[in-house]
């Protein structure tokens, strides 16, 4: 029977790059949104203003989350600027990263309880550090298989800058890596180092460049 | 009082069917997402690290339900490729549908604590699979629905197309029934199953296949 | 100095009303999604069958309003087929229905948990029928401005099928009283009422209708 | 190599300012949404009408602070009516503004339980008030960035409306920062200007106004 529907090829269209790409904002939107859910009042106690400044590793750890997961949807629009199609693969490839920014919360808040009482504070530097470079696995994935041989990409990139763009993602997991392994001898230390590789971005921003 | 409004007769539509897609795709979007924030962080201490390992019956079915709802909302885009009207009767099974997807992180929950803890895992099993045959049978319905003479589909898809994806996706609720029943045995082995199927699922993707 | 912004003037639009309407839709889906949150998994034991079938007023109530949300989900968008043109008013008005639909998981957990322990369950559904009332009210507030004098809508509906569409919506909030008084007597009683009328709005999809 | 992406230097457009605004406008829906999942049923008893009743503090600031983020919102479209390029810049900005705004339900939470309990709650009034006036700076910063020179903006606004418009935001953190400061004498006070400030605006709108 040939062709019974459309949808039956794995190779085929399943759905346009612009759908996905809505529906990956929409998951990034609210991941972003519900760290700020994962952080508890604090008891009201006379001491509740001390009490809220004792929770500054949630409010770090929130900031230093909301701006990667917005650094990471960013990098996924400028992906999904150049990914015309959209096929299976890269449909669970897709969904594995959003899973993983879906879970940031989660490893977020680990590392905020912990650092705040300082109890297997390194442990929960490592599980935060790995879930980023899980993410950043994916990530490079996604590009990878769409740009191997230029599969699903259109005809307003190059071969050449899909490469560039490929060697600039790829640092991004390593970098969470480095992390990682900084946590394992402090948590205090892998959030600073976190904290600077974001100034270090945004410093990018304001720098003038030249016509590299 | 011969047609007071558009939105009157039963049988007319009443909403674009774009529309009615993109509601569903956001509430796929928010269930997806929520998954993970049922996941509760283990209280900090000096074991963190067994404890978040601890927690895998969580995170294994934090990645199934995750990729079985990515699953439904890719086959439910496949639908609605289809469906070209929404009356009052598709409205209603569609947020059944819906109902069904929101309360899988509730199911998800329930599974993956009961493992956890050894007790009543069994019952949480059949519940879990019990929740996605429902869901299962919600899907079918809109299909059956939709396709039965042809009633809201356009003119890109023949009537023996659809009939063809009538039967693939008969399939779903059978799988997810015996899953239940394979949960009256061992909760375990009922998740082991549900990643069997996924990665069928995702090995089906790669596999080249013929003009079939 | 005259008109120093387009956005000075109360009476002037400020936003595209499928804008508001695609806002709302979100807050409409969030909602209806976080439902199912409210409902805390049991304690794993050896009894978990049972136990999940004690949550029977939780999925009550889940679902009656789960349907209902949706249900008004669709007639605002009824509404807003009609609606061209917003103001500050209707925009404040609309806020204002949104909140009462955010507000709706909340006074659910009150009466299924109510219902669930037999105490204060006569409180509880006073309070769910009377925050569906509400709601109501906000509802009809929204058509009752944008259509009076034809104020924001456009020329796709007369204002006699305007009228006729007032007149419908206004049933809504007085049932809801009425289910909010039922409940000073049982609160069994009113969610059976709610049912009760979703299955008679189900019913009237199913039949047939004459050219009234 | 000049020019490897598109994406490469630092003040060019990196995405559409449609696309940031609909980002922004889904973590505004949830973050409004959100605020109704903070407040907590109180455990079923025979006095569960006083206990709801006794839950003002949290419904008082649930209107306040839904109306509060409704009105930002709004003016957030009012301002990407006119901004018509996203540079990296404004993406940052908005980002923090977004944290921001994804915070509220938190901050807010804090302040009702605290006016609930009597302690803490001048703490948690202030603390709420920097929150607002923190957010309320960077919404200013955004408008000030994309307006100075006529960077961002488009010709369908003139450089003089524009100061106007600034001018008229940057009353906002001004009238957060006095309510903060108020809080140090009251909270219950602090809240009652919010709802005052709330109720002068609501009032703006119905008063017929000139031609100024």
């Amino acid at each position: 029977m040939p062709n019974p529907t459309p949808h039956d090829r794995s190779d085929q269209p399943i759905m346009s790059a612009s759908r996905l790409e809505l529906f990956s904002d929409a998951v990034f939107a609210i991941s972003i949104t519900l760290l700020a859910l994962e952080i508890r009042p604090p008891e009201p106690s006379e001491h509740l203003g001390a009490d809220l400044l004792g929770l500054w590793p949630q409010f770090a750890a929130l900031v230093i989350s909301f701006l990667l997961i917005g650094q990471v949807w960013l990098n996924h629009h400028a992906m999904f600027t150049y990914i015309k199609r959209v096929d299976r693969v890269l449909m669970v490839l897709n969904l594995l990263l959003l899973l993983n920014v879906a879970f940031l919360p989660f490893s977020t808040a680990v590392l905020a309880e912990a650092i705040s009482t300082g109890a297997g504070d390194r442990a929960a530097a490592v599980f935060y550090g790995l879930s980023l470079a899980v993410g950043g696995v994916f990530f490079n994935a996604i590009w990878a298989y769409a740009s191997a041989g230029h599969r699903l990409l259109g005809a307003d990139i190059t071969p050449a800058q899909a490469a560039v763009m490929r060697r600039r993602f790829a640092v991004g997991p390593l970098l969470y890596l480095v992390a990682a392994l900084v946590g394992l001898v402090s948590a205090v230390a892998s959030l600073a180092l976190y904290a600077f590789l974001l100034v270090l971005y945004l410093a990018e921003i304001a720098a003038p460049r030249g016509d590299r």
